[in-house]
């Protein structure tokens, strides 16, 4: 058995070398790679439930915690889905070769700027296997070679999909080597891929925080940080109170597993009186567990004193810190302070707040009026989503395909030189 | 006196703590304030000559070499360039608040992608004290704060201009603490300060090879690579050898300390016959010391052999290695194993290579029959240059104002939820 320093440095070099020929490969044939792909999921489904069954046995046996099991589990209907996605993805524009500015010079050189494929993309995720067919047809459809390394929870299921795919891809005259995949479940693996500069472009990990903060911690190659929730919304002193209890109940139960669902509510304490009774009634009605602070906890003895610990979680469950606060100030202070750069929201009907309040909040996105939960690629119309980036360099929010571009400038002349 | 730490930390805190009154500055505040600060480095000049003169003091009896204490030298026309640099700044389009973007979801609520400032930018760079300028102008202009971390070389001179500068901008409204200059001379400060994260959000360093590479390989904080150039320029077999031979004498000798400068010529076995000679003379006249393959050693015998070492090497004065190939094909994979990413060339008359050649070199800028040195941010037009980036991420080739942001999105609605 190779050591896993050279089996990942082996995967890279093969994605490197095969990334010339994925990014001159044309729309026309990416596209028709893209819906074989999703044939060969629905052909090979038994292959891939057969595989799933044994990464979900041995979940049982360790006693994975049920919502992590639902996460592993695939049926034919989720199988279904995984081939629907691919081929959502091959009707969508191909970002590459868009002209995305350019100009000729005073000495006639024309400038052409480009979007190229980013090159070689890393993967890194955790237990859901539908990551793998998402993060296969996003990659490809740009342009990119990929390299993924999956949890290892879903080794067997991974596995499969993948050499499903990428089969299905060559046949089409995808690159051999355009798609990668660490069969490996040392964590080791991940600590050589984000170190494989020079082979590797950039990586995007998926999952946890504990799995992003790592990856970002000790990458080298460049990264693009994912994922960390803790949204807020600001009920503001002129609220529509109704507007503000369905906004809230939305973002915090719709979904409460998401990183867009919110986490602490603010409310205006001008409005507090009329809005918090029925709003907490709202929120217990759903099963909603409250933390709040002191002000919060003379509304009904169910709210159980918030900690500072409370303010920087992201539950991801039906819990939901609340805090009143003075106003916007002290909502803009909290949200800086403990935000995560994500989606935050205001709910009010005073234009100068709602103005200020999307000029001072440093995040993705910025609401007024609205739902955090629409912070998503399909949300937004992008038609796809690899992630949704928290930092600020290259990309920030709902990432979809032009996400997974770079550029380059092309420039022409007839013998132009510098004086 | 407070550790390293602790010290570098509060600088980023004092950034980090200004970043959101930056960032909402307006354009007629800002160009005010760098019209000032233009006045305030002319008005004393004297204080940084004197800075300076320390420095200088200090570089030659420390021997250092003649073309460093070029770089660390002010005088006053240096200073009034340096003032008209930010004069110049004041003159361009803000790029902040510029909406890039945006729809209107069938739900109504309308997006809006707008460019915001990036937060807060690190700038580690070597001896040259006009960067001190140049950054701080930049970076402000484009609504960031900024921590600066110079060359100990030059730390009077830059410590004084940052000073300077610092002191005027705050005169005009722009919040105390936008620009932060770490004071000290210790190495361990640029380690701090790539990886604050929270407190900064991207650090660019300017200068060598190895301050870059350590800066890549220890950050934390989201990097862009600049700079290094082993750039190359292909003569093609149907190429005009009067114009390639006036392209690469360009591209090597006009200005050979920078990093668009060409590094290795590459040639077409079959117009070597016609070429080589008399671009050999010239390179011979210009005083270049020519490394060459095999095959080009036989037609001087003052063409000294290459090594694998040469290939890969950013000579950055007047050497130049030269290679014979077969044809495109050993062309590309040249560039692709010796290139840096930065700028390449073909010079050719082949409408199909010339193609061929933008697609396949993966480079930030790619040339058809002109020199390489063009490969900067007044040459494209874009008024400044805050450094040339050879990563794909984020930003590719000549970096100036947009380059310095990131984007957000603001949604508005009127109550929409998720359904």
């Amino acid at each position: 058995m190779p050591d896993v320093q050279s089996l990942v440095r082996e995967k890279a070099q093969a994605a490197h070398d095969a990334a010339v020929a994925m990014s001159i490969l044309r729309s026309g044939e990416k596209n028709k790679a893209l819906l074989a792909m999703a044939q060969a999921l629905v052909t090979h489904a038994e292959e891939i439930l057969q595989a799933n069954a044994e990464d979900m046995a041995r979940a049982q046996a360790n006693a994975m915690k049920t919502s992590m099991q639902d996460r592993l589990r695939l049926t034919p209907e989720r199988i279904a889905g995984m081939a629907e996605g691919l081929r959502q993805v091959a009707q969508l524009k191909d970002p590459v070769g868009e002209v995305i500015g350019g100009s000729t010079l005073p000495n006639g050189l024309t400038i052409t700027k480009v979007r190229v494929p980013i090159g070689v993309v890393g993967i890194i995720y955790e237990a859901r296997p539908n990551v793998t067919a998402d993060a296969i047809g996003l990659c490809l459809k740009s342009g990119n070679t990929v390299v993924l390394k999956g949890g290892s929870e879903a080794l067997h299921s991974n596995r499969t999909i993948a050499k499903i795919l990428s089969e299905a891809a060559q046949k089409e005259g995808v690159p051999a080597g355009a798609v990668q995949f660490i069969d490996v479940t040392d964590r080791q693996a991940v600590t050589e891929l984000i170190r494989m500069n020079g082979l590797v472009d950039v990586v995007i990990p998926r999952g946890s925080a504990r799995l992003i903060q790592a990856v970002v911690q000790n990458a080298t190659v460049p990264v693009i940080e994912t994922g960390a929730g803790v949204c807020h919304t600001f009920v503001d002193e002129t609220a529509d109170c109704d507007m503000a209890r369905k906004i809230a109940i939305n973002a915090k139960v719709q979904r409460p597993s998401v990183c867009n669902a919110m986490e602490t509510l603010l409310v205006h304490e001008n409005v507090a009186q009329n809005f918090l009774p029925a709003m907490l009634d709202d929120f217990f009605k759903a099963g909603v567990t409250i933390f709040g602070c002191e002000k919060t906890q003379k509304f009904d003895e169910k709210v159980q004193p918030a900690t500072d610990e409370d303010w920087a979680t992201e539950y991801g469950d039906l819990r939901l810190s609340i805090k009143i606060v003075s106003g916007i100030d002290e909502a803009l202070s909290h949200i800086a302070r403990y935000g995560t750069r994500h989606s935050e929201c205001i709910v009010t009907r005073d234009m100068q707040n709602a103005k200020r309040f999307q000029a001072e909040v440093d995040a993705a996105v910025v609401y007024v009026n609205a739902s955090t939960r629409f912070t998503d690629g399909f949300e937004f119309g992008f038609g796809a989503e690899i992630g949704i980036s928290t930092q600020k360099l290259h990309a920030r929010g709902p990432m979809a395909l032009p996400e997974l571009t770079s550029y380059k400038y092309l420039v022409n002349g007839d013998g132009q030189i510098r004086g």
